[in-house]
């Protein structure tokens, strides 16, 4: 399967984390896959899954807005979307110790698929990281390294680590795997697109994941439209959102909004995002008080996310955006408790 | 659709909790119900459901067993598939206000569903009481009531609130929703019946209603035989195991095991239990070293569950059966984080 470059089109030539010409992110070349309606015939190069039951999440209705419930992949979030078809993808090329960054949901995720594949995991978190998402990360075997000073310097020591760095940011395999959301929710429609998609977006791997899924979809006439993709960052962090609309915009020294896994401040992938946003969708911004108003809401209907997944419904309020509305919610609320 | 006591086979009359000749508890009598592969019509009494994306959890193989991922469930446990048909249910009935007693998996998840519902839901919990299970339920906006005293105490407190007791434990909708996973069991294995069902027992509501299941369809000629049920206990809480097994049993004044969802120290539905076990299964016990073994096992595939629902793992490791196994993983490792 073909890997290019998403800044100049060069090929990836093996393991390489970035383009070797511009410095640029890979992504996975899926032009020529013809859709198929078993889902899984969508990612040609994975030849054996390591599954955890990933997946075909639950949508729900509810007073005209579709809820998609990806906080029931198997680690609680979404994120083990990517990870199945990264973890599956290395393992297959002989790796067999793993790094990532991250003290959330890709860094849980990461431990667990890494841990099914019989992978050596080494996290990098925060010095600081707390709480149970911590907690889930160690729970799967996985080594956890504290790092001191800013988010960087956590990356950077995930990436000088002598084992394999399975950045779920830089890995095309990874952004590929999200793919699978937006062909599930088409599905869940009876194969028609929604108007809007309403994403929370902090490093864009769910943005540009499922607007790569949306697109071949397209470009294979299963769908004869893409939908508008609504990104939704909060005042704090809102790198994208400032762009695209003008608003004045600090990264902050530390994210203090109660949303906390949306923390890329200023993402690698930020280029790409503005592309895709500016294109075929809209970007909002809510505030803390929007999202656990949000949060409460959606508990009172006995959906229970997480903070940072309540703000697509913040803003789909706010947005009021017409047609068929599909939320995605990210994130186990069974994490922050 | 019929219910009947279970005891004496008095027909129920109204909404009343147990049969007012024998004491007995009720069941929906499902005889009578064509099977149906579309898994919904086989609970023809529903006509509206309360839908919170629970059912088709995913069921997943690691060397040689099958592992039922029920956690997946909406609110982390199987107890939604009880709690859908019995809300549904009540709501149908005009009921508006409902009392249950469970600090853990049955009161979240009833709490979740009243919520979807609309209705006021009050919780008793004894007041020692603590933990992400009882946030959870406060979470979607239930009323917790703190009762001192025993178990049996903090359930009477339930029974004689102004709030219509919607027991898990004795509402016959809720077992009956149970049998769901049954049917899932047996289509997810190309509709054959496995040899081996692995279930964590305290109530006796999953034991029972998976039993109803594989009854169903063995009456309709869907499957050729029964599984086996394996109810799996504590050393500490053995209330079943040592009536088949003829292991001397004190019940315990509290429950100190890791095992904190299997409580039911003298389960009303005991002769129930009893019954299918001596005619169907085996009981198999497992104290806390070989569930904290299990627990660490299971994560280490990337399986994170809660203690007691690793117990069917030490069991089944001990117990050595042969052929097609399920283990039936209960709740979700995020609440015990």
């Amino acid at each position: 399967m073909r890997q290019v470059c998403m800044r100049c089109g060069k090929e990836r030539e093996g393991l390489e984390l970035r383009c070797k010409k511009c410095g640029g992110p890979f992504k996975v070349d899926v032009e020529d896959i013809s859709f198929s309606k078993n889902l899984r015939d969508n990612f040609p190069y994975i030849k054996r899954w390591i599954s955890l039951g990933e997946w075909n999440t639950p949508m729900i209705k509810s007073n005209y807005v579709y809820f998609k419930l990806d906080f029931l992949n198997p680690t609680g979030s979404y994120k083990d979307r990517g990870s199945v078809t990264l973890i599956s993808y290395l393992a297959e090329k002989g790796i067999k110790q793993i790094s990532e960054d991250s003290s959330g949901n890709a860094g849980a995720s990461i431990a667990a698929y890494g841990a099914a594949a019989g992978m050596r995991v080494r996290i990098f978190v925060p010095s600081t990281a707390r709480g149970n998402k911590l907690k889930q990360i160690e729970s799967y075997g996985a080594e956890v390294v504290k790092v001191e000073g800013s988010r960087e310097n956590v990356a950077k020591a995930a990436e000088n680590s002598s084992y394999y760095y399975a950045s779920h940011v830089l890995q095309p395999q990874f952004r590929d795997g999200i793919r699978s959301l937006a062909y599930e929710i088409v599905r869940d429609l009876g194969w028609m697109a929604p108007d809007n998609v309403f994403l929370p977006t902090s490093a864009g791997t769910l943005l540009l994941g499922v607007f790569e899924g949306f697109k071949h979809m397209f470009n294979q006439g299963v769908i004869s439209k893409i939908p508008r993709l609504i990104s939704v960052q909060t005042e704090q962090v809102m790198p994208l959102c400032s762009k695209v609309k003008g608003f004045n915009y600090i990264p902050p020294e530390k994210v203090t909004s109660i949303a906390d896994a949306l923390v890329s401040t200023n993402p690698f992938l930020l280029p790409e995002m503005e592309e895709v946003i500016r294109k075929y969708g809209d970007c909002v911004v809510v505030n803390d008080d929007e999202i656990l108003d949000s949060w409460k809401e959606l508990a009172r209907k006995g959906i229970l996310v997480e903070y940072s997944s309540a703000t697509v419904y913040s803003a789909y309020k706010k947005a009021k955006t017409e047609g068929v509305n599909v939320l995605v919610l990210t994130g186990s609320g069974l994490k922050v408790l």
